[in-house]
Order: C-alpha cells, then structure tokens, then sequence
C-alpha cells in the first residue's frame, strides 16, 4: 500500500474514533441518578438523626456559591450554612429525629438534577415541618447539593 | 487518484471537521450568561410592573417539572405557578411595583446558571420583600427558570 494511502487510513480511524472515546461519558440514566440522590439523603437523614451536623454538611457542596434559601433569609457558601444549622439546631434535642417524604427527582443536564419533598423532624414538644427543593451537582466526589430551598 | 484513496481522504476530512461543528456549541462565556440573564429578569419585572402576569410568566419554563418553592408550600409545573401567582395577585393594586436588588449569578454548567437576589414589592398599603433563588436553563427560546424559590 502507498505511503499516503496508510497515513490516511490511520487518521480516518483516529479521527472517528477519537471523539467517540473523548465525548464527555455517557450520560447517568435516570435510575441511576435518583437512586444515588436518594442514597445522599439517606446519608443525610442518617447523619442527622445521630446528632451529627458536620456529617450531615458533607452532602452539600464545600464552595462559596452553595445557594441556602431559608424561610426568611438567604446564605452563600458552605460555612454559612453550616452556621445557620448551628445556630438553628444547638443541641440533640432541637435536631430532633428528621423525616423525608415525598420525594421526587428529575434530570436537569448531564450531571445536574433536582429533588424536591417534604421533610419533618419529631422532637419532644413540636414537630415542624416544611416542603424542600435541591439543586445536586455530580462532581468527582459524587453528588453534593448545590442549592437548597427549604424552610 | 486511485479511488479508495480519494474515499479515504474524504472519510477523514469528515471525521475530523464534523465533530468541529457538532460538538456542543461553545459555552457561553459568564459574562454573556449574566447578560441574558439579567434581561429576561428585566423583562419579567416590565411584565410584572404593566400588570401582565402572564407575560411574567413567560419567563419560567413551560414546563410539568417546574417548580416553585414558595414560602409555605411547593409546586411543580407551569399552570400551578400560574395559578397560584393570579390567586395570590389577584389584581394591579395586589401587584404592586416590583423591584430586584442585590442580583448575582453564576453558571452550574454549561447551559444551567443560579440567580439570587432580593426583592420588593411597593403598594399603597405595605412593601413586602424577600429573597429569591431561581435555577435557569437554556434552552432553544433562550433562558428560562426552571426552580424558583421565592418568599
């Protein structure tokens, strides 16, 4: 075979071959996104059920554009919300036992999705409750919350 | 030429240059996202502002996974945001003169952006105000919101 003919021969296969391998990856299916949705809250719920708020913040993201919509205010970042929760719930008893209902999810793009439910917590002399929505983002840690409305 | 040398050379001038053109756009950069998104914001408060709430809500995504996260309460889709923005502005007088402040946004990925800021409402009786965050997504009519948690 002549010279020329080989080389491209060798780029017409690198170059149909190359974007297949370099395309971003295929994209999660849906079952597979809300399952590892409902595994972080999960995580989550655990988390704050044995009292353990700095567990319970790893499942949103450690970035200064974390977005926390609350009842009456709104909070950047990772440590303000973590703050908020603090002061929020000071102890064991205002944490309470925490809840999820309802919960449902959808798609957004590639690696973001949204949740949104019914959260209650049981505590001895109340049990508030209120409706939720998040915004997750899968990064290379897996998902993490990016914007969370709850109140 | 001999012909499988010309099929060649046409198979890897179209293997290389079609993924050129059919890769996903180049993301737009954050300034041109702020733009936009500050303009349909604009044109959400102009609608608001001449009493068109449904010019208003031409700005959310038409969406049955639309959702609104509203002070004590949660829907999802297009007609239910609608609907529950009529019941709650029943009139120009309930409408006020709408106002943002504070606005900020940043880009989640490409073609998904978060927006929050603060905002006001000025009628003859009361001022309300409060906070908002709203994820948008481009789509082929441009920026639309998605989630909005308002309150």
């Amino acid at each position: 075979m002549r010279a020329n003919t080989r080389v491209l021969r060798s780029v017409a296969i690198v170059a149909i071959t190359v974007p297949l391998v370099c395309c971003r990856a295929t994209p999660s299916t849906f079952a597979e996104t809300e399952f590892e949705i409902r595994e972080l809250l999960r995580v989550q719920v655990e988390a704050w059920n044995r009292g353990d708020l700095e567990g319970f913040a790893q499942t949103y993201e450690k970035s200064p554009n974390l977005v926390f919509r609350g009842p009456r205010d709104l909070t950047t970042g990772w440590d303000a919300m973590l703050a908020r929760y603090r002061r929020g719930y000071p102890d064991r008893a205002a944490m309470g036992t925490l809840r999820f209902q309802d919960l449902e999810c959808h798609i957004l793009a590639d690696g973001v999705a949204i949740a949104h439910g019914h959260w209650q917590l049981t505590r001895k002399d109340d049990s508030p409750s209120g409706y939720f929505a998040i915004v997750l983002q899968r990064g290379t840690d897996g998902w993490r919350i990016v914007v969370d409305c709850s109140g």
